[in-house]
């Protein structure tokens, strides 16, 4: 249970900024990006690759979501070419944790949704046939 | 650091099935609607008073995903007029933790987060307006 103060949110309440935050959070990518930087610094490139199929624009977005949330820092480094690094800021670091327990979940329990979701389609298309 | 068996996932693989796993679960509306079925089952009525502001179709399309993943059952009960129930099963029941934890991240943190988005939209407009 949250105990609710003056300047904490309630996303159960329609319009309440809450609701934006957890559609951050809860992004794939963003699950993917800030588990990759937890380890340190990244270059763009290095998390294009690390995050198989990422597109360039997804990838960018992220990142500048990340950066407008306070997650993450970019940081251009004078040198040729100039080099972008990413980084994880204080705020972004306490989410480290949780996100990485979302990634966990959805590995262990892949199988089940999996399995889950076959056994489902197949009472659907069952259902459709006999109607 | 999760260890990989063969029947586990790895979301930083392109087409990994973990990635819509972490869709459904990270989705704001889950969030809220497995949060509400946290203290037992509810009506559809009831859920769609309690998160405000969810339309009927997005209740009806989260309500159909998590029991289409094996996270929630629909039991329809014979009376007049007939009374439809929504309740967590067991694999439901362990994500509970794990999304309360997002909501309480969302609502601790969201005063910070809308700081950093003010500063960062004002940033970007100086940027415009001297460019």
């Amino acid at each position: 249970m949250q105990v609710e103060s003056p300047s904490s949110g309630n996303p159960f309440h329609a319009g309440c900024p809450t609701r934006e935050i957890l559609d951050r959070i809860g992004d794939r990518w963003t699950v993917l990006v800030v588990s990759s930087l937890e380890a340190g610094p990244m270059r763009f490139s290095e998390l294009s690759r690390h995050i198989e199929g990422i597109s360039q624009k997804m990838l960018t977005q992220t990142l500048r979501g990340l950066e407008r949330d306070g997650l993450a820092t970019r940081t251009v480094h004078a040198a040729v070419p100039p080099r972008v690094d990413y980084e994880l800021t204080q705020l972004g670091r306490t989410l480290t944790g949780l996100l990485a327990a979302l990634d966990g979940w959805a590995r262990t329990h892949m199988a089940d949704v999996q399995a889950s979701r076959a056994r489902y389609d197949e009472v659907q298309a069952a259902v459709r046939r006999s109607g």
